[in-house]
């Protein structure tokens, strides 16, 4: 008989209803697979976008949650780089060491476990899940809305075990996704300038990272202005609420500097947000990058123009970050306050409150909310 | 009273008219201006696309041609890089060396003629030319279809006075362009597959500039069959074209390789090439270079998700090549045979044949006509 063991969950059994509290049935983890305890999850928009029914991908029911951080219960067959008690945060970017694209050194978009994580299954084509019988959908690969989690180890990042799970968890998508995108996608210099379009979690992990990164000018846009205090604790020098001004922002940057921004992010997920941060951008050697998830089926588009004229339009997946050996070293920055994680978490509450969580999220009153199992 | 001479010109009058010949009075170069005789001008598609009228930018009566080469005949007031007798391609793409473009190292994008070569004026914002009286504009800083030009010293690359004129005239738009997006903007390394599609002079170019990178796989596309002998030639080891197939060229191309292509050029001036190319792009690191100049107003558009899965979407101008200082080394590369111009010309006439040359670019017939004075 299959060993299972049961576990809390908020189930996401449709879209756009409220999650269920419910008790699950989670499947031991079989060859390559880990079970993994988690302590605490943020509620991130991407979860919300599934959760609305507007992602192409979604499927239902499924366990909704990756930005996580948990405690190793068990491993299957042939695991080897962790081991019950290691303290892990799992990985919607997995990455395996062997693949073409963990090889290439140009790339964290490891395809290891992509085919199946798209249809929220794990690797071997098949769900660890089930309620009362009826399988549920993995999601990211990750699943951290239930306390009991399978996950493939090539989806696991071991961490220091005394770092601050309600904090780190973070890292475990929006943090590492804005300092990343910064450092390993558009290679922020010294002195350069930066606009970030949208002070949601991701947008001020750009700031906090093109602050390390000794950017020049740091400039926060946000139609919400009570982000702007924040977005100044994490290194903002410049502040615009588009509401403000009655032309494009775009021609407020070029009151700035007249050719444009070295570096712009757009950390919204608008297609007509994208295509402004792409035509704020420096002539010449200007570089977008396009970080927010838009909806499905939208396109971005300008003029070529714009781009034979030295813009470069780039996107980043996780920041650019390999997970396994990249996400521990950011553990250990945020353990000794090269990178801030605590003013990320706004609210924090038990799973049974985490539909209220969601609230927060489309109020815009949350930069994070952090579940604790 | 004003010094001024005479030249044999093909002026275009009027958008969509055959260009005319005609005597032109040519004013004496002023301060920081040079009077170049050329001695052979290709024949490009920028050209056809400014008479034909689509170009926003495009104003009537000018002399039209930047795709030159030729010898100084007079200096203007404090005119130091080139004197009387000496070797010259004009540029159409300045390098004065002191804007902050020139000294950012990041392109080739000089400003500082950029305001008035786009009103076809010269610097100072008059013309030289004019024709009974009436001012004749000029066109992108170079207007090598008068024999007698006066171009602003910036806009001069001074060359080897050995270089055969007849082939590395094509040096100063076309066959720079492609060579140079390959190792400026693209920086194709060995072993790196590369698309290009359309295989005019630049697409060509491209290939060759591929050869010189030592690309694993150089795959020409076009629609015109004939085109892939000469594509052989320069390097091509795969050919498409898109009429032998009932499926899209990307899908022709994840054949070849199910992530896609390194490096893709679009070479036509098609914004639906455009955003082809963009999709065939290797996921994870793949690079789109856009080289065509799309009609106007036309927009490039693609889904966000193509760029968060790392491609990456780039133009390129003039190659990326700054022409005084880089240029007059292509030449020598030309004549030791490092880059190979003959096979370009496919045509040679005289000015007085101006017209058939644009006939035979509309029609497909030449890679390049060299008009010789």
């Amino acid at each position: 008989m299959k060993k299972t063991y049961k576990s809390r969950a908020a189930v996401a059994f449709a879209p756009n209803e409220p999650l269920q509290l419910v008790e699950v049935d989670v499947e031991a983890p079989k060859k390559g697979e880990v079970l993994i305890r988690n302590t605490h999850t943020g509620v991130c928009h991407t979860d919300a976008f599934t959760l609305s029914g507007s992602d192409p991908e979604g499927i239902f029911p499924v366990i909704l949650g990756h930005e996580g951080a948990g405690i190793v219960v068990e491993v299957g067959e042939g695991v080897t780089s962790v081991k019950p008690g290691d303290h892990v945060i799992p990985l919607y970017t997995a990455e395996c060491g062997e693949c073409e694209f963990c090889k290439s050194g140009k790339t964290n978009l490891c395809v290891s476990v992509r085919e199946t994580q798209g249809k929220g299954l794990m690797p071997d084509g098949t769900t660890r899940f089930s309620y009362n019988g009826q399988d549920i959908y993995h999601y990211m690969g990750c699943s951290t809305f239930s306390e009991l989690s399978v996950v493939a180890e090539v989806s696991l990042a071991k961490i220091n075990p005394d770092a601050n799970h309600e904090h780190v968890c973070l890292l475990g998508c929006g943090v590492t996704t804005g300092i990343g995108a910064v450092h390993n996608t558009a290679k922020v210099q010294e002195g350069d300038t930066v606009a970030v379009f949208g002070l949601g979690a991701i947008g001020l992990a750009v700031i906090q990272g093109a602050r390390q990164a000794k950017a020049s000018r740091i400039i926060a846009i946000d139609m919400n202005p009570e982000k702007f205090k924040l977005a100044e604790q994490f290194g903002a020098t410049d502040f615009i609420n588009p509401k403000d001004y009655d032309k494009p922002v775009k021609e407020v940057l070029f009151d700035i500097n007249k050719w444009g921004i070295d570096h712009t992010f757009e950390c919204i997920g608008n297609v007509n947000v994208m295509r402004e941060a792409l035509e704020s951008a420096h002539r010449g050697w200007g570089q977008s990058i396009i970080i927010g998830v838009a909806g499905a089926g939208q396109e971005i588009s300008t003029r070529p123009f714009q781009l034979v004229t030295g813009r470069v339009w780039k996107g980043s997946a996780f920041g650019g970050v390999k997970g396994r050996s990249e996400l521990p070293k950011m553990v250990e920055q945020s353990m000794n306050g090269e990178i801030e994680l605590a003013p990320f978490v706004t609210h924090t509450m038990g799973l049974n409150k985490i539909n209220e969580a969601f609230e927060l999220l489309h109020q815009g009153k949350a930069i994070r909310t952090v579940i604790h199992y």
